[in-house]
């Protein structure tokens, strides 16, 4: 692709171009941080709406019957559980990320004191996200555990070995989108005694994930970017069946509760999953959160999963070579983070440089190109970051968004003092 | 008030009466359950729908900066903080109730555990809501102390000896509506040593809390009751300010970071009550919250909370009068169970009757007089729950309530079979 007319005939061949209608995407706006929080798809605000005026303000506290509010954590999660390899009730919408990181951190650490107390070390990735790090060195602590962090390049297998408990790593990182391979990664772990728990924040509706087949343990994820949620929308929880009714999790809410409306004084946790929800649902963001995870699997009469993968590649392929090709990445100095590999690469594909990136980023945001900029910490390098998400992104767009980004640097317009100015974005 | 008439001139006198324009009420329901969801504010359905189209939709991710959405947690929470005697930063909204009684239940021990390590004893009460009994039993099952439970009537005084390190109360009973004194029962649980941690779900928005004049040391509340949040909004949490910092919470996710956008490897928990935050805040959900809050701060104006508290007693109090001195205490073989002194009573009247209670709440539903059941356990009977929100209820509707509940006992139409079907009901 050497002109941005080759670009347009791509997404006139594009089967999955019919797509982006599912969504009200803002004029002459480049959105390439779907990988932060997705798109708003057109049915969520009357379904909002509808669960506002209606269930809640005419039907009141019977909406929790006559609405189905009380299934909503167990059936959005089993529309969710369709995206990532998991069976019908075996993962439910609740809480944040954050909080479902902790209860499964929690439950894996109970069930290696039984099955092997010996092991004491969790082993994660320097790289990884921080909220995942920081209840990891919550829960370390809390059990007497060591939190070990593997290196960018280092192999987990090196690092698994009969002190360890549990290996949590994100299937596709935050940062420069490299993918982990989960079924080959969980057989290490397993052939050495240690127990998986992966993150799908950056997975779930970006790449196919399959946890059964992988034979993964434990998964989270969150409900705001690739499933096109909202702001804030729950996250979800699965553990695997064989793992599930092994113990609590610690946030033993009334909802997880084997039954709820009988007000009893003991708990007792429900069957499978549904003992990993903690309290009230959020019932306004979940319904949210079922418009958005509905456009994923609107995909599936175009091929669902594998027809969207394939066109992330070339979306992501596309802006690499793009950069690659032009003076960006020769005399302007960025260098792709990304794994080039496409078996190794998520949703996205992150740049670095040595100086400007904040500011690139912020120049790039005011030309309506919207990309992210991450912040390097512990010797990695700032990086910036643009997620594709092929259910609305364009070849055309990946193309704009790479002509600003020449023009952005030819002016030299990012040197701008406006540009500099930090405020805190996710 | 010996007639309709009667009640229609308490309400035509009534000061507070404008303040039910503030919500959207369904037509031909009397609405008595705003102690389990609150009804909907007027302003609520273009609040979210603004929150979904233009801060989601068209501006995205720059909302996080642009909308304030970073800062809702903190801002609400200021708003809610203003209800519940508590300063300016103190209080933040964040997760569920469950959720939150875990943090503080963790906060509070690690400060026994460090001030007065010999205490191992965490002190509730039987007929407390049964998600704060379900995570102090998980949280005491962790920290290996004993979870001790006071039976109705019991003097929490007899039980603080100096083995106990946490007393756990709902201020306002969720079942019966009985208040606890707070300043009373903080001050016998401080002198013997003992933390407090007060659940405010059945008392924010509906009757005076002053957690700083109280000395309380934690307390944590849901936001879908009295503060009209929506259903499953978010809850909130406030520690005091001489404990907010001595620990962290081991939820311990970004969003409770001191630099969440530093992505730094490592936590370092915010200041002050900003560390109970834990993962990325639910807009939408908040947004909603914010404008129930701002319903209960309308009242300001027309006396406050003081005003609302005046009028709640009034309607409570002329609910049990009616039913007094009607058939219904008599032959019908209703109980008041609720404290018949006002200061003893929060903002709701429950009744128990030997049989029927619960088809004896569907038929009232089944008439439009939404109240609702909560079964009894463990040697506490079935109830009927009938809840008054003062800025709301009426007068006539308590008049209404009680002469329909008059004519389900009179026809006996509680006994048909359609009205003792179980469904699940929060």
């Amino acid at each position: 692709v050497t002109t941005r007319a080759e670009a347009e005939r791509l997404d006139a061949a594009d089967p999955l171009a019919p797509l982006r209608d599912l969504f009200d995407l803002p004029d002459r706006t480049i959105y390439l941080d779907g990988n932060s929080l997705g798109a708003l798809p057109r049915t969520t605000a009357a379904r909002v709406a509808d669960v506002v005026t209606r269930e809640w303000g005419r039907d009141l506290i019977g909406s929790w019957n006559t609405a189905g509010w009380i299934d909503l954590p167990r059936r959005v999660g089993d529309k969710i559980a369709g995206l990532v390899g998991a069976g019908p009730g075996e993962l439910v919408v609740a809480d944040s990320t954050s909080v479902n990181v902790y209860k499964v951190l929690k439950a894996a650490l109970a069930v290696a004191a039984a099955d092997a107390p010996g092991r004491r070390v969790v082993v994660s990735e320097r790289a990884n996200f921080p909220t995942d790090l920081y209840v990891a060195q919550s829960v370390a602590a809390e059990h007497g555990c060591e939190l070990v962090l593997l290196e960018p390049g280092e192999d987990p297998a090196d690092r698994l070995d009969e002190e360890v408990a549990v290996l949590m790593l994100t299937h596709v990182n935050y940062r420069t989108g490299r993918m982990w391979d989960m079924a080959a990664v969980t057989a290490q772990a397993h052939e050495r005694g240690v127990l998986t728990v992966w993150d799908l924040c950056h997975s779930a509706g970006a790449v196919p994930v399959d946890l059964t087949a992988a034979g993964a343990d434990y998964a989270i994820g969150c409900g705001y970017k690739f499933l096109n949620g909202g702001p804030g929308a729950p996250a979800y929880v699965w553990a695997s069946p064989r793992l599930a009714e092994r113990f609590w999790q610690p946030l033993a809410g009334w909802m997880g509760h084997a039954a709820p409306f009988a007000f009893a004084t003991g708990y007792e946790p429900a069957p499978g999953i549904g003992r990993f929800v903690s309290g009230t649902p959020a019932v306004i963001g979940t319904a949210a959160l079922e418009c958005g995870v509905d456009t994923v699997l609107a995909a599936e009469p175009y091929g669902g999963m594998a027809a969207l993968r394939e066109k992330s590649l070339a979306l992501t392929r596309l802006f690499a070579d793009l950069v690659s090709e032009s003076p960006l990445g020769g005399p302007d100095g960025f260098a792709i983070e990304s794994p080039l590999a496409d078996a190794e690469r998520g949703s996205q594909v992150c740049l670095t440089r040595a100086e400007g990136a904040y500011a690139i980023v912020q120049a790039l945001i005011a030309r309506g190109v919207v990309g992210d900029f991450r912040a390097g910490q512990d010797g990695l390098p700032d990086i910036l970051r643009f997620g594709v998400t092929p259910l609305y992104t364009r070849f055309v767009d990946v193309w704009d968004a790479v002509e600003h980004l020449r023009q952005v640097m030819g002016t030299g317009e990012w040197r701008e003092a406006r540009f500099d100015q930090r405020l805190a974005v996710t």
